[in-house]
C-alpha cells in the first residue's frame, strides 16, 4: 500500500514580479549576490517589502517546505517507495516528487534548485529520472491523479488526536493533507477535500515536526509489525 | 526529570585560518556577498579547498546541527523545559542552549548568529537573558556540569533497538548523545563515556530524522502517561 502526503499551500514561490522592482528588495538581493529573478519569496528577506501582498502572513516561508522535503526524503518510507510525496504550493504549482530524490544539504542549493524547476519545469538526474516535475493545478487534481477524491487534513480546529491515532486514520484512507504555510487557515478549496480533519495540539507545532512524527508512526503501522 | 541531550562533535565551526587565504574560498564567499571570516565552514561551498583538512570528512555541515536545533526547539518536550540540549563542536566548543531558544527560520541568520556566537561567546535576548552560551570543552564536561560522568550513546555499532526502546534506557539513564557529524566515527574520548551504545538500523539514517523520533517517543515516557 501507498500512502499520498500533500503538503499544500505552501509558502514557496518566486519573487513577485511587483517586488522584483522594490529598491529594498533588489538590495537586500544585491547583499547576498543575488538578482531579484533568483530569489525566493522570503519573509527574512523582504518583509518590508510585503505589506501590500494579498494573504502576506501566509506566503515567504520557503524554509517550512525545505525542511518537510528533508524530512520526507530522508524517511525509510519514502525510500521504500511507500509514499507518494506532493508540494502543493500557494500559487496552485504542483511539485510532484520522484523515487529516491535527495534534496541538497544546504539552504543556497535548494533555493537553485527550486528556481531551476520554477523555470525549466523537471529535473532529471544524470541518467534522465525524473526527480521533480512542476504542473499547475489545486490538491483536488493531486488527490484525482492518485484515484481520490478526498483526504485526511491536519487543521487546528480538526479532532484533537494523538499521533498514533492520525496515523491509523491516515494508513486506513491513504492520504493526508498538512499546511505548508506559516499562519492562517487553508483555503477554503483546500479544505473542502478533507474527508475528515484532525489536530494534533492547540499549542503552534512546526509542520516538519509534525511531518516527522506522523511519517514515524506511519511507519509503524505500514513498515513493522509491532 | 530533565534530559540532558549532547549533540557530539558537530561539524560546525568557523573557516579554518588556513582556508581564508585560499582564492577558491575567497571566491565563493565572495559570490555570496561575504567575506572568508563571515562563512561557517561548508563543504557546499569549500569542498576542493578542504582537501588538506584534517577529519575532512567529518566537517563542514553546518546544516546538520542546525535542523537538530530546530527539532529540539520545536519539541514539546525541551519547550516545557524538561530537555538540557548543548551542541558540543569538532573544535571542542561547547553551546550550551537557555530555556525556550528559537531558532531563526532562514539559514543566513542561523549563520550570521553562530558567527556571532564564536564572537561574542553569549547571546542574551532584549532582556538580557542567555539563550546561547559559548565555552571551551568536551562532552565529558558538559556530562560533569549536569552531575553525570556518562551517556547513552548512539552509534552505528550499537546494539539495536527501535526508538522505543531506546527511549526507554536514555530517559532510565537521563542523558545521551548523537554525532553532529555526516560520516566517520566518533572520537576515542566521545565514545570513552558511553555507558551503552545503541543503533537504529543498518542504513544511514540523518541525525535529525534520529534526534526528531527519540525526542518525541521521550515525550511518550515523561510527558504523557501512555
Amino acid at each position: 500500500m501507498k500512502v499520498t502526503f500533500i503538503l499544500a499551500e505552501a509558502a514557496l514561490e518566486t519573487l513577485p514580479a511587483s517586488l522584483q522592482k522594490d529598491p529594498r528588495v533588489i538590495n537586500s538581493c544585491k547583499k547576498l549576490g543575488k538578482k531579484p529573478e533568483n530569489c525566493l519569496l522570503d519573509k527574512s528577506l523582504h518583509y518590508w517589502a510585503m505589506d501590500r501582498l494579498k494573504d502576506r502572513e501566509k506566503r515567504g516561508r520557503p524554509d517550512i517546505a525545505y525542511r518537510v522535503i528533508q524530512d520526507v526524503a530522508s524517511s525509510p518510507l519514502y525510500k521504500k517507495g511507500m509514499m507518494n510525496f506532493f508540494v502543493h504550493t500557494y500559487n496552485d504549482y504542483i511539485i510532484q516528487f520522484g523515487e529516491n530524490v535527495r534534496p541538497p544539504h544546504a539552504y543556497f542549493r535548494f533555493e537553485g534548485l527550486m528556481l531551476d524547476l520554477f523555470e525549466k519545469k523537471v529535473i532529471k538526474d544524470p541518467e534522465g529520472k525524473v526527480l521533480l516535475q512542476l504542473k499547475r493545478g489545486k490538491v483536488k487534481d493531486v488527490l484525482n491523479e492518485t484515484g481520490k477524491s478526498s483526504a485526511v487534513g491536519f487543521d487546528v480546529d480538526g479532532e484533537k488526536v494523538t499521533y498514533e491515532q492520525a496515523a491509523a486514520h491516515v494508513a486506513n484512507y491513504g492520504a493526508f493533507v498538512i499546511g505548508g504555510f506559516p499562519a492562517g487557515n487553508f483555503s477554503k478549496e483546500t479544505s473542502s477535500i478533507f474527508s475528515k480533519k484532525l489536530s494534533f495540539s492547540q499549542e503552534t507545532i512546526e509542520t516538519d515536526t509534525v511531518a516527522c512524527r506522523l511519517i514515524y508512526e506511519l511507519e509503524k503501522i505500514l513498515l513493522f509489525t509491532k
